[in-house]
């Protein structure tokens, strides 16, 4: 997959090269990032990117000329524009699967005010945001997408790696996990984890991960289909909760 | 405000030192952030940190000891200690606002499968998610935080730009932006923008950023408190839509 990222800091990207499971997607050749700076599409003699807004108000607004020439630059006929927005829709691992699909995706990154909505009408594909927070540009949400949608691509997770990345999204959160030691600080692992009963085990992170799920973002219940196991056990869950 | 980040990967954070406004916050001392690599508290002979799961199933786990020495060697009685987790709850806003008046933020990135959760029950004030997609570690959402937070330092944003910001988070999404000139490609910036009646570009904004919110985000319009005024201009959005 090609990543091409549009953006006034290029030089924020130098480390996602290098970091962990992205790194080596890159090395081996399975992603193609390439940062292009949009300051180097305009044509003002002083670089600038930004304007005054049409109709008043704070702030400065990014120019359509540098972005559209940036865009312009690197698009193909198979490429997905995105522009990264707190107006957009909200990123979810469904869309992360979506975005994996691509052979090529375009990452706008906007800064300052915003950028001239005729950009973002006539020539982007679509906006996405992160989540409901303010943040200085389009840059860390960038990453996140990569990040995302990198892990899903054939050939950067290992079998195993895969494997977990699906019990990870299966719509609860997860299970605890306990390593050595048993005793840490008085602390002990759950006697269940070191009885060797596999069923047993199971039931009790299947429980776990239900409980978890209900206790902290009983919003993903509503949206999944519950078995009936689990609907039995969540009974059970909320009698003692009460 | 300090910051310490505990971290695989503190070389993945060179970049943000320098990066917008986080670089100017850094510059002039109103954030101090430090990464602490939490392999240099291993004790195993080859610099380990993560070992196999209790009661078996794929992938590798963070043991605790590590976690807990690093934590231990940043943390002062005014800490607040977050672990950025996929089970956390949901940053938002809110949450960036509340984190902005602690003194000192410790940040902990986890990696494989997870950490041990002896950590997480006994030595972390709480859990923090950026949103429902699966990301490789702690580093990016780490930075998201760093980011939402900082800007709410005083003086971190002149005031131009704070206002920005408050009109950024009303519960709406923003109204479309145009900047010169004011035809780019065939496409004119409207023409109520460019008429220099103040009152009347006020009242199209607003119905801009109702209207989009109603296209884009109804969720958001449900979580807030709608003036009469906005009822009036919704209806009137709705029937034109319908």
């Amino acid at each position: 997959m090609k990543i091409d990222i549009l953006t006034l800091f290029p030089e924020f990207f130098n480390t996602l090269y290098k970091w962990s499971i992205i790194g080596r997607a890159y090395e081996e050749g399975i992603i193609h990032i390439n940062c292009i700076n949009i300051r180097d599409f305009s044509k003002d003699k002083h670089k600038r990117v930004d304007d005054y807004p049409f109709g008043g108000g704070a702030g400065m607004v990014m120019k359509p000329e540098p972005i559209y020439d940036a865009i312009q630059s690197v698009k193909g006929p198979k490429s997905r524009t995105v522009y990264l927005s707190p107006q957009g829709k909200v990123f979810n691992q469904d869309l992360a699967n979506n975005l994996s699909k691509e052979e090529h995706i375009i990452l706008l990154c906007g800064h300052y005010e915003g950028i001239d909505n005729r950009i973002i009408e006539h020539y982007i594909d679509e906006e996405i945001s992160i989540g409901d927070y303010v943040l200085t540009g389009g840059e860390i949400p960038a990453m996140v997408i990569i990040d995302a949608v990198t892990r899903l691509l054939p050939g950067v997770l290992s079998s195993e790696e895969s494997f977990i990345e699906e019990s990870h999204f299966n719509g609860l959160l997860e299970y605890p996990q306990y390593t050595r030691p048993r005793e840490f600080n008085g602390y002990n692992v759950p006697d269940i984890l070191l009885s060797g009963h596999h069923e047993n085990i199971e039931n009790w992170r299947k429980r776990e991960a239900l409980k978890a799920t209900f206790m902290k973002r009983p919003d993903l219940l509503e949206k999944r289909d519950l078995t009936k196991e689990e609907i039995e056990i969540l009974s059970q869950i909320k009698d003692y909760s009460e």
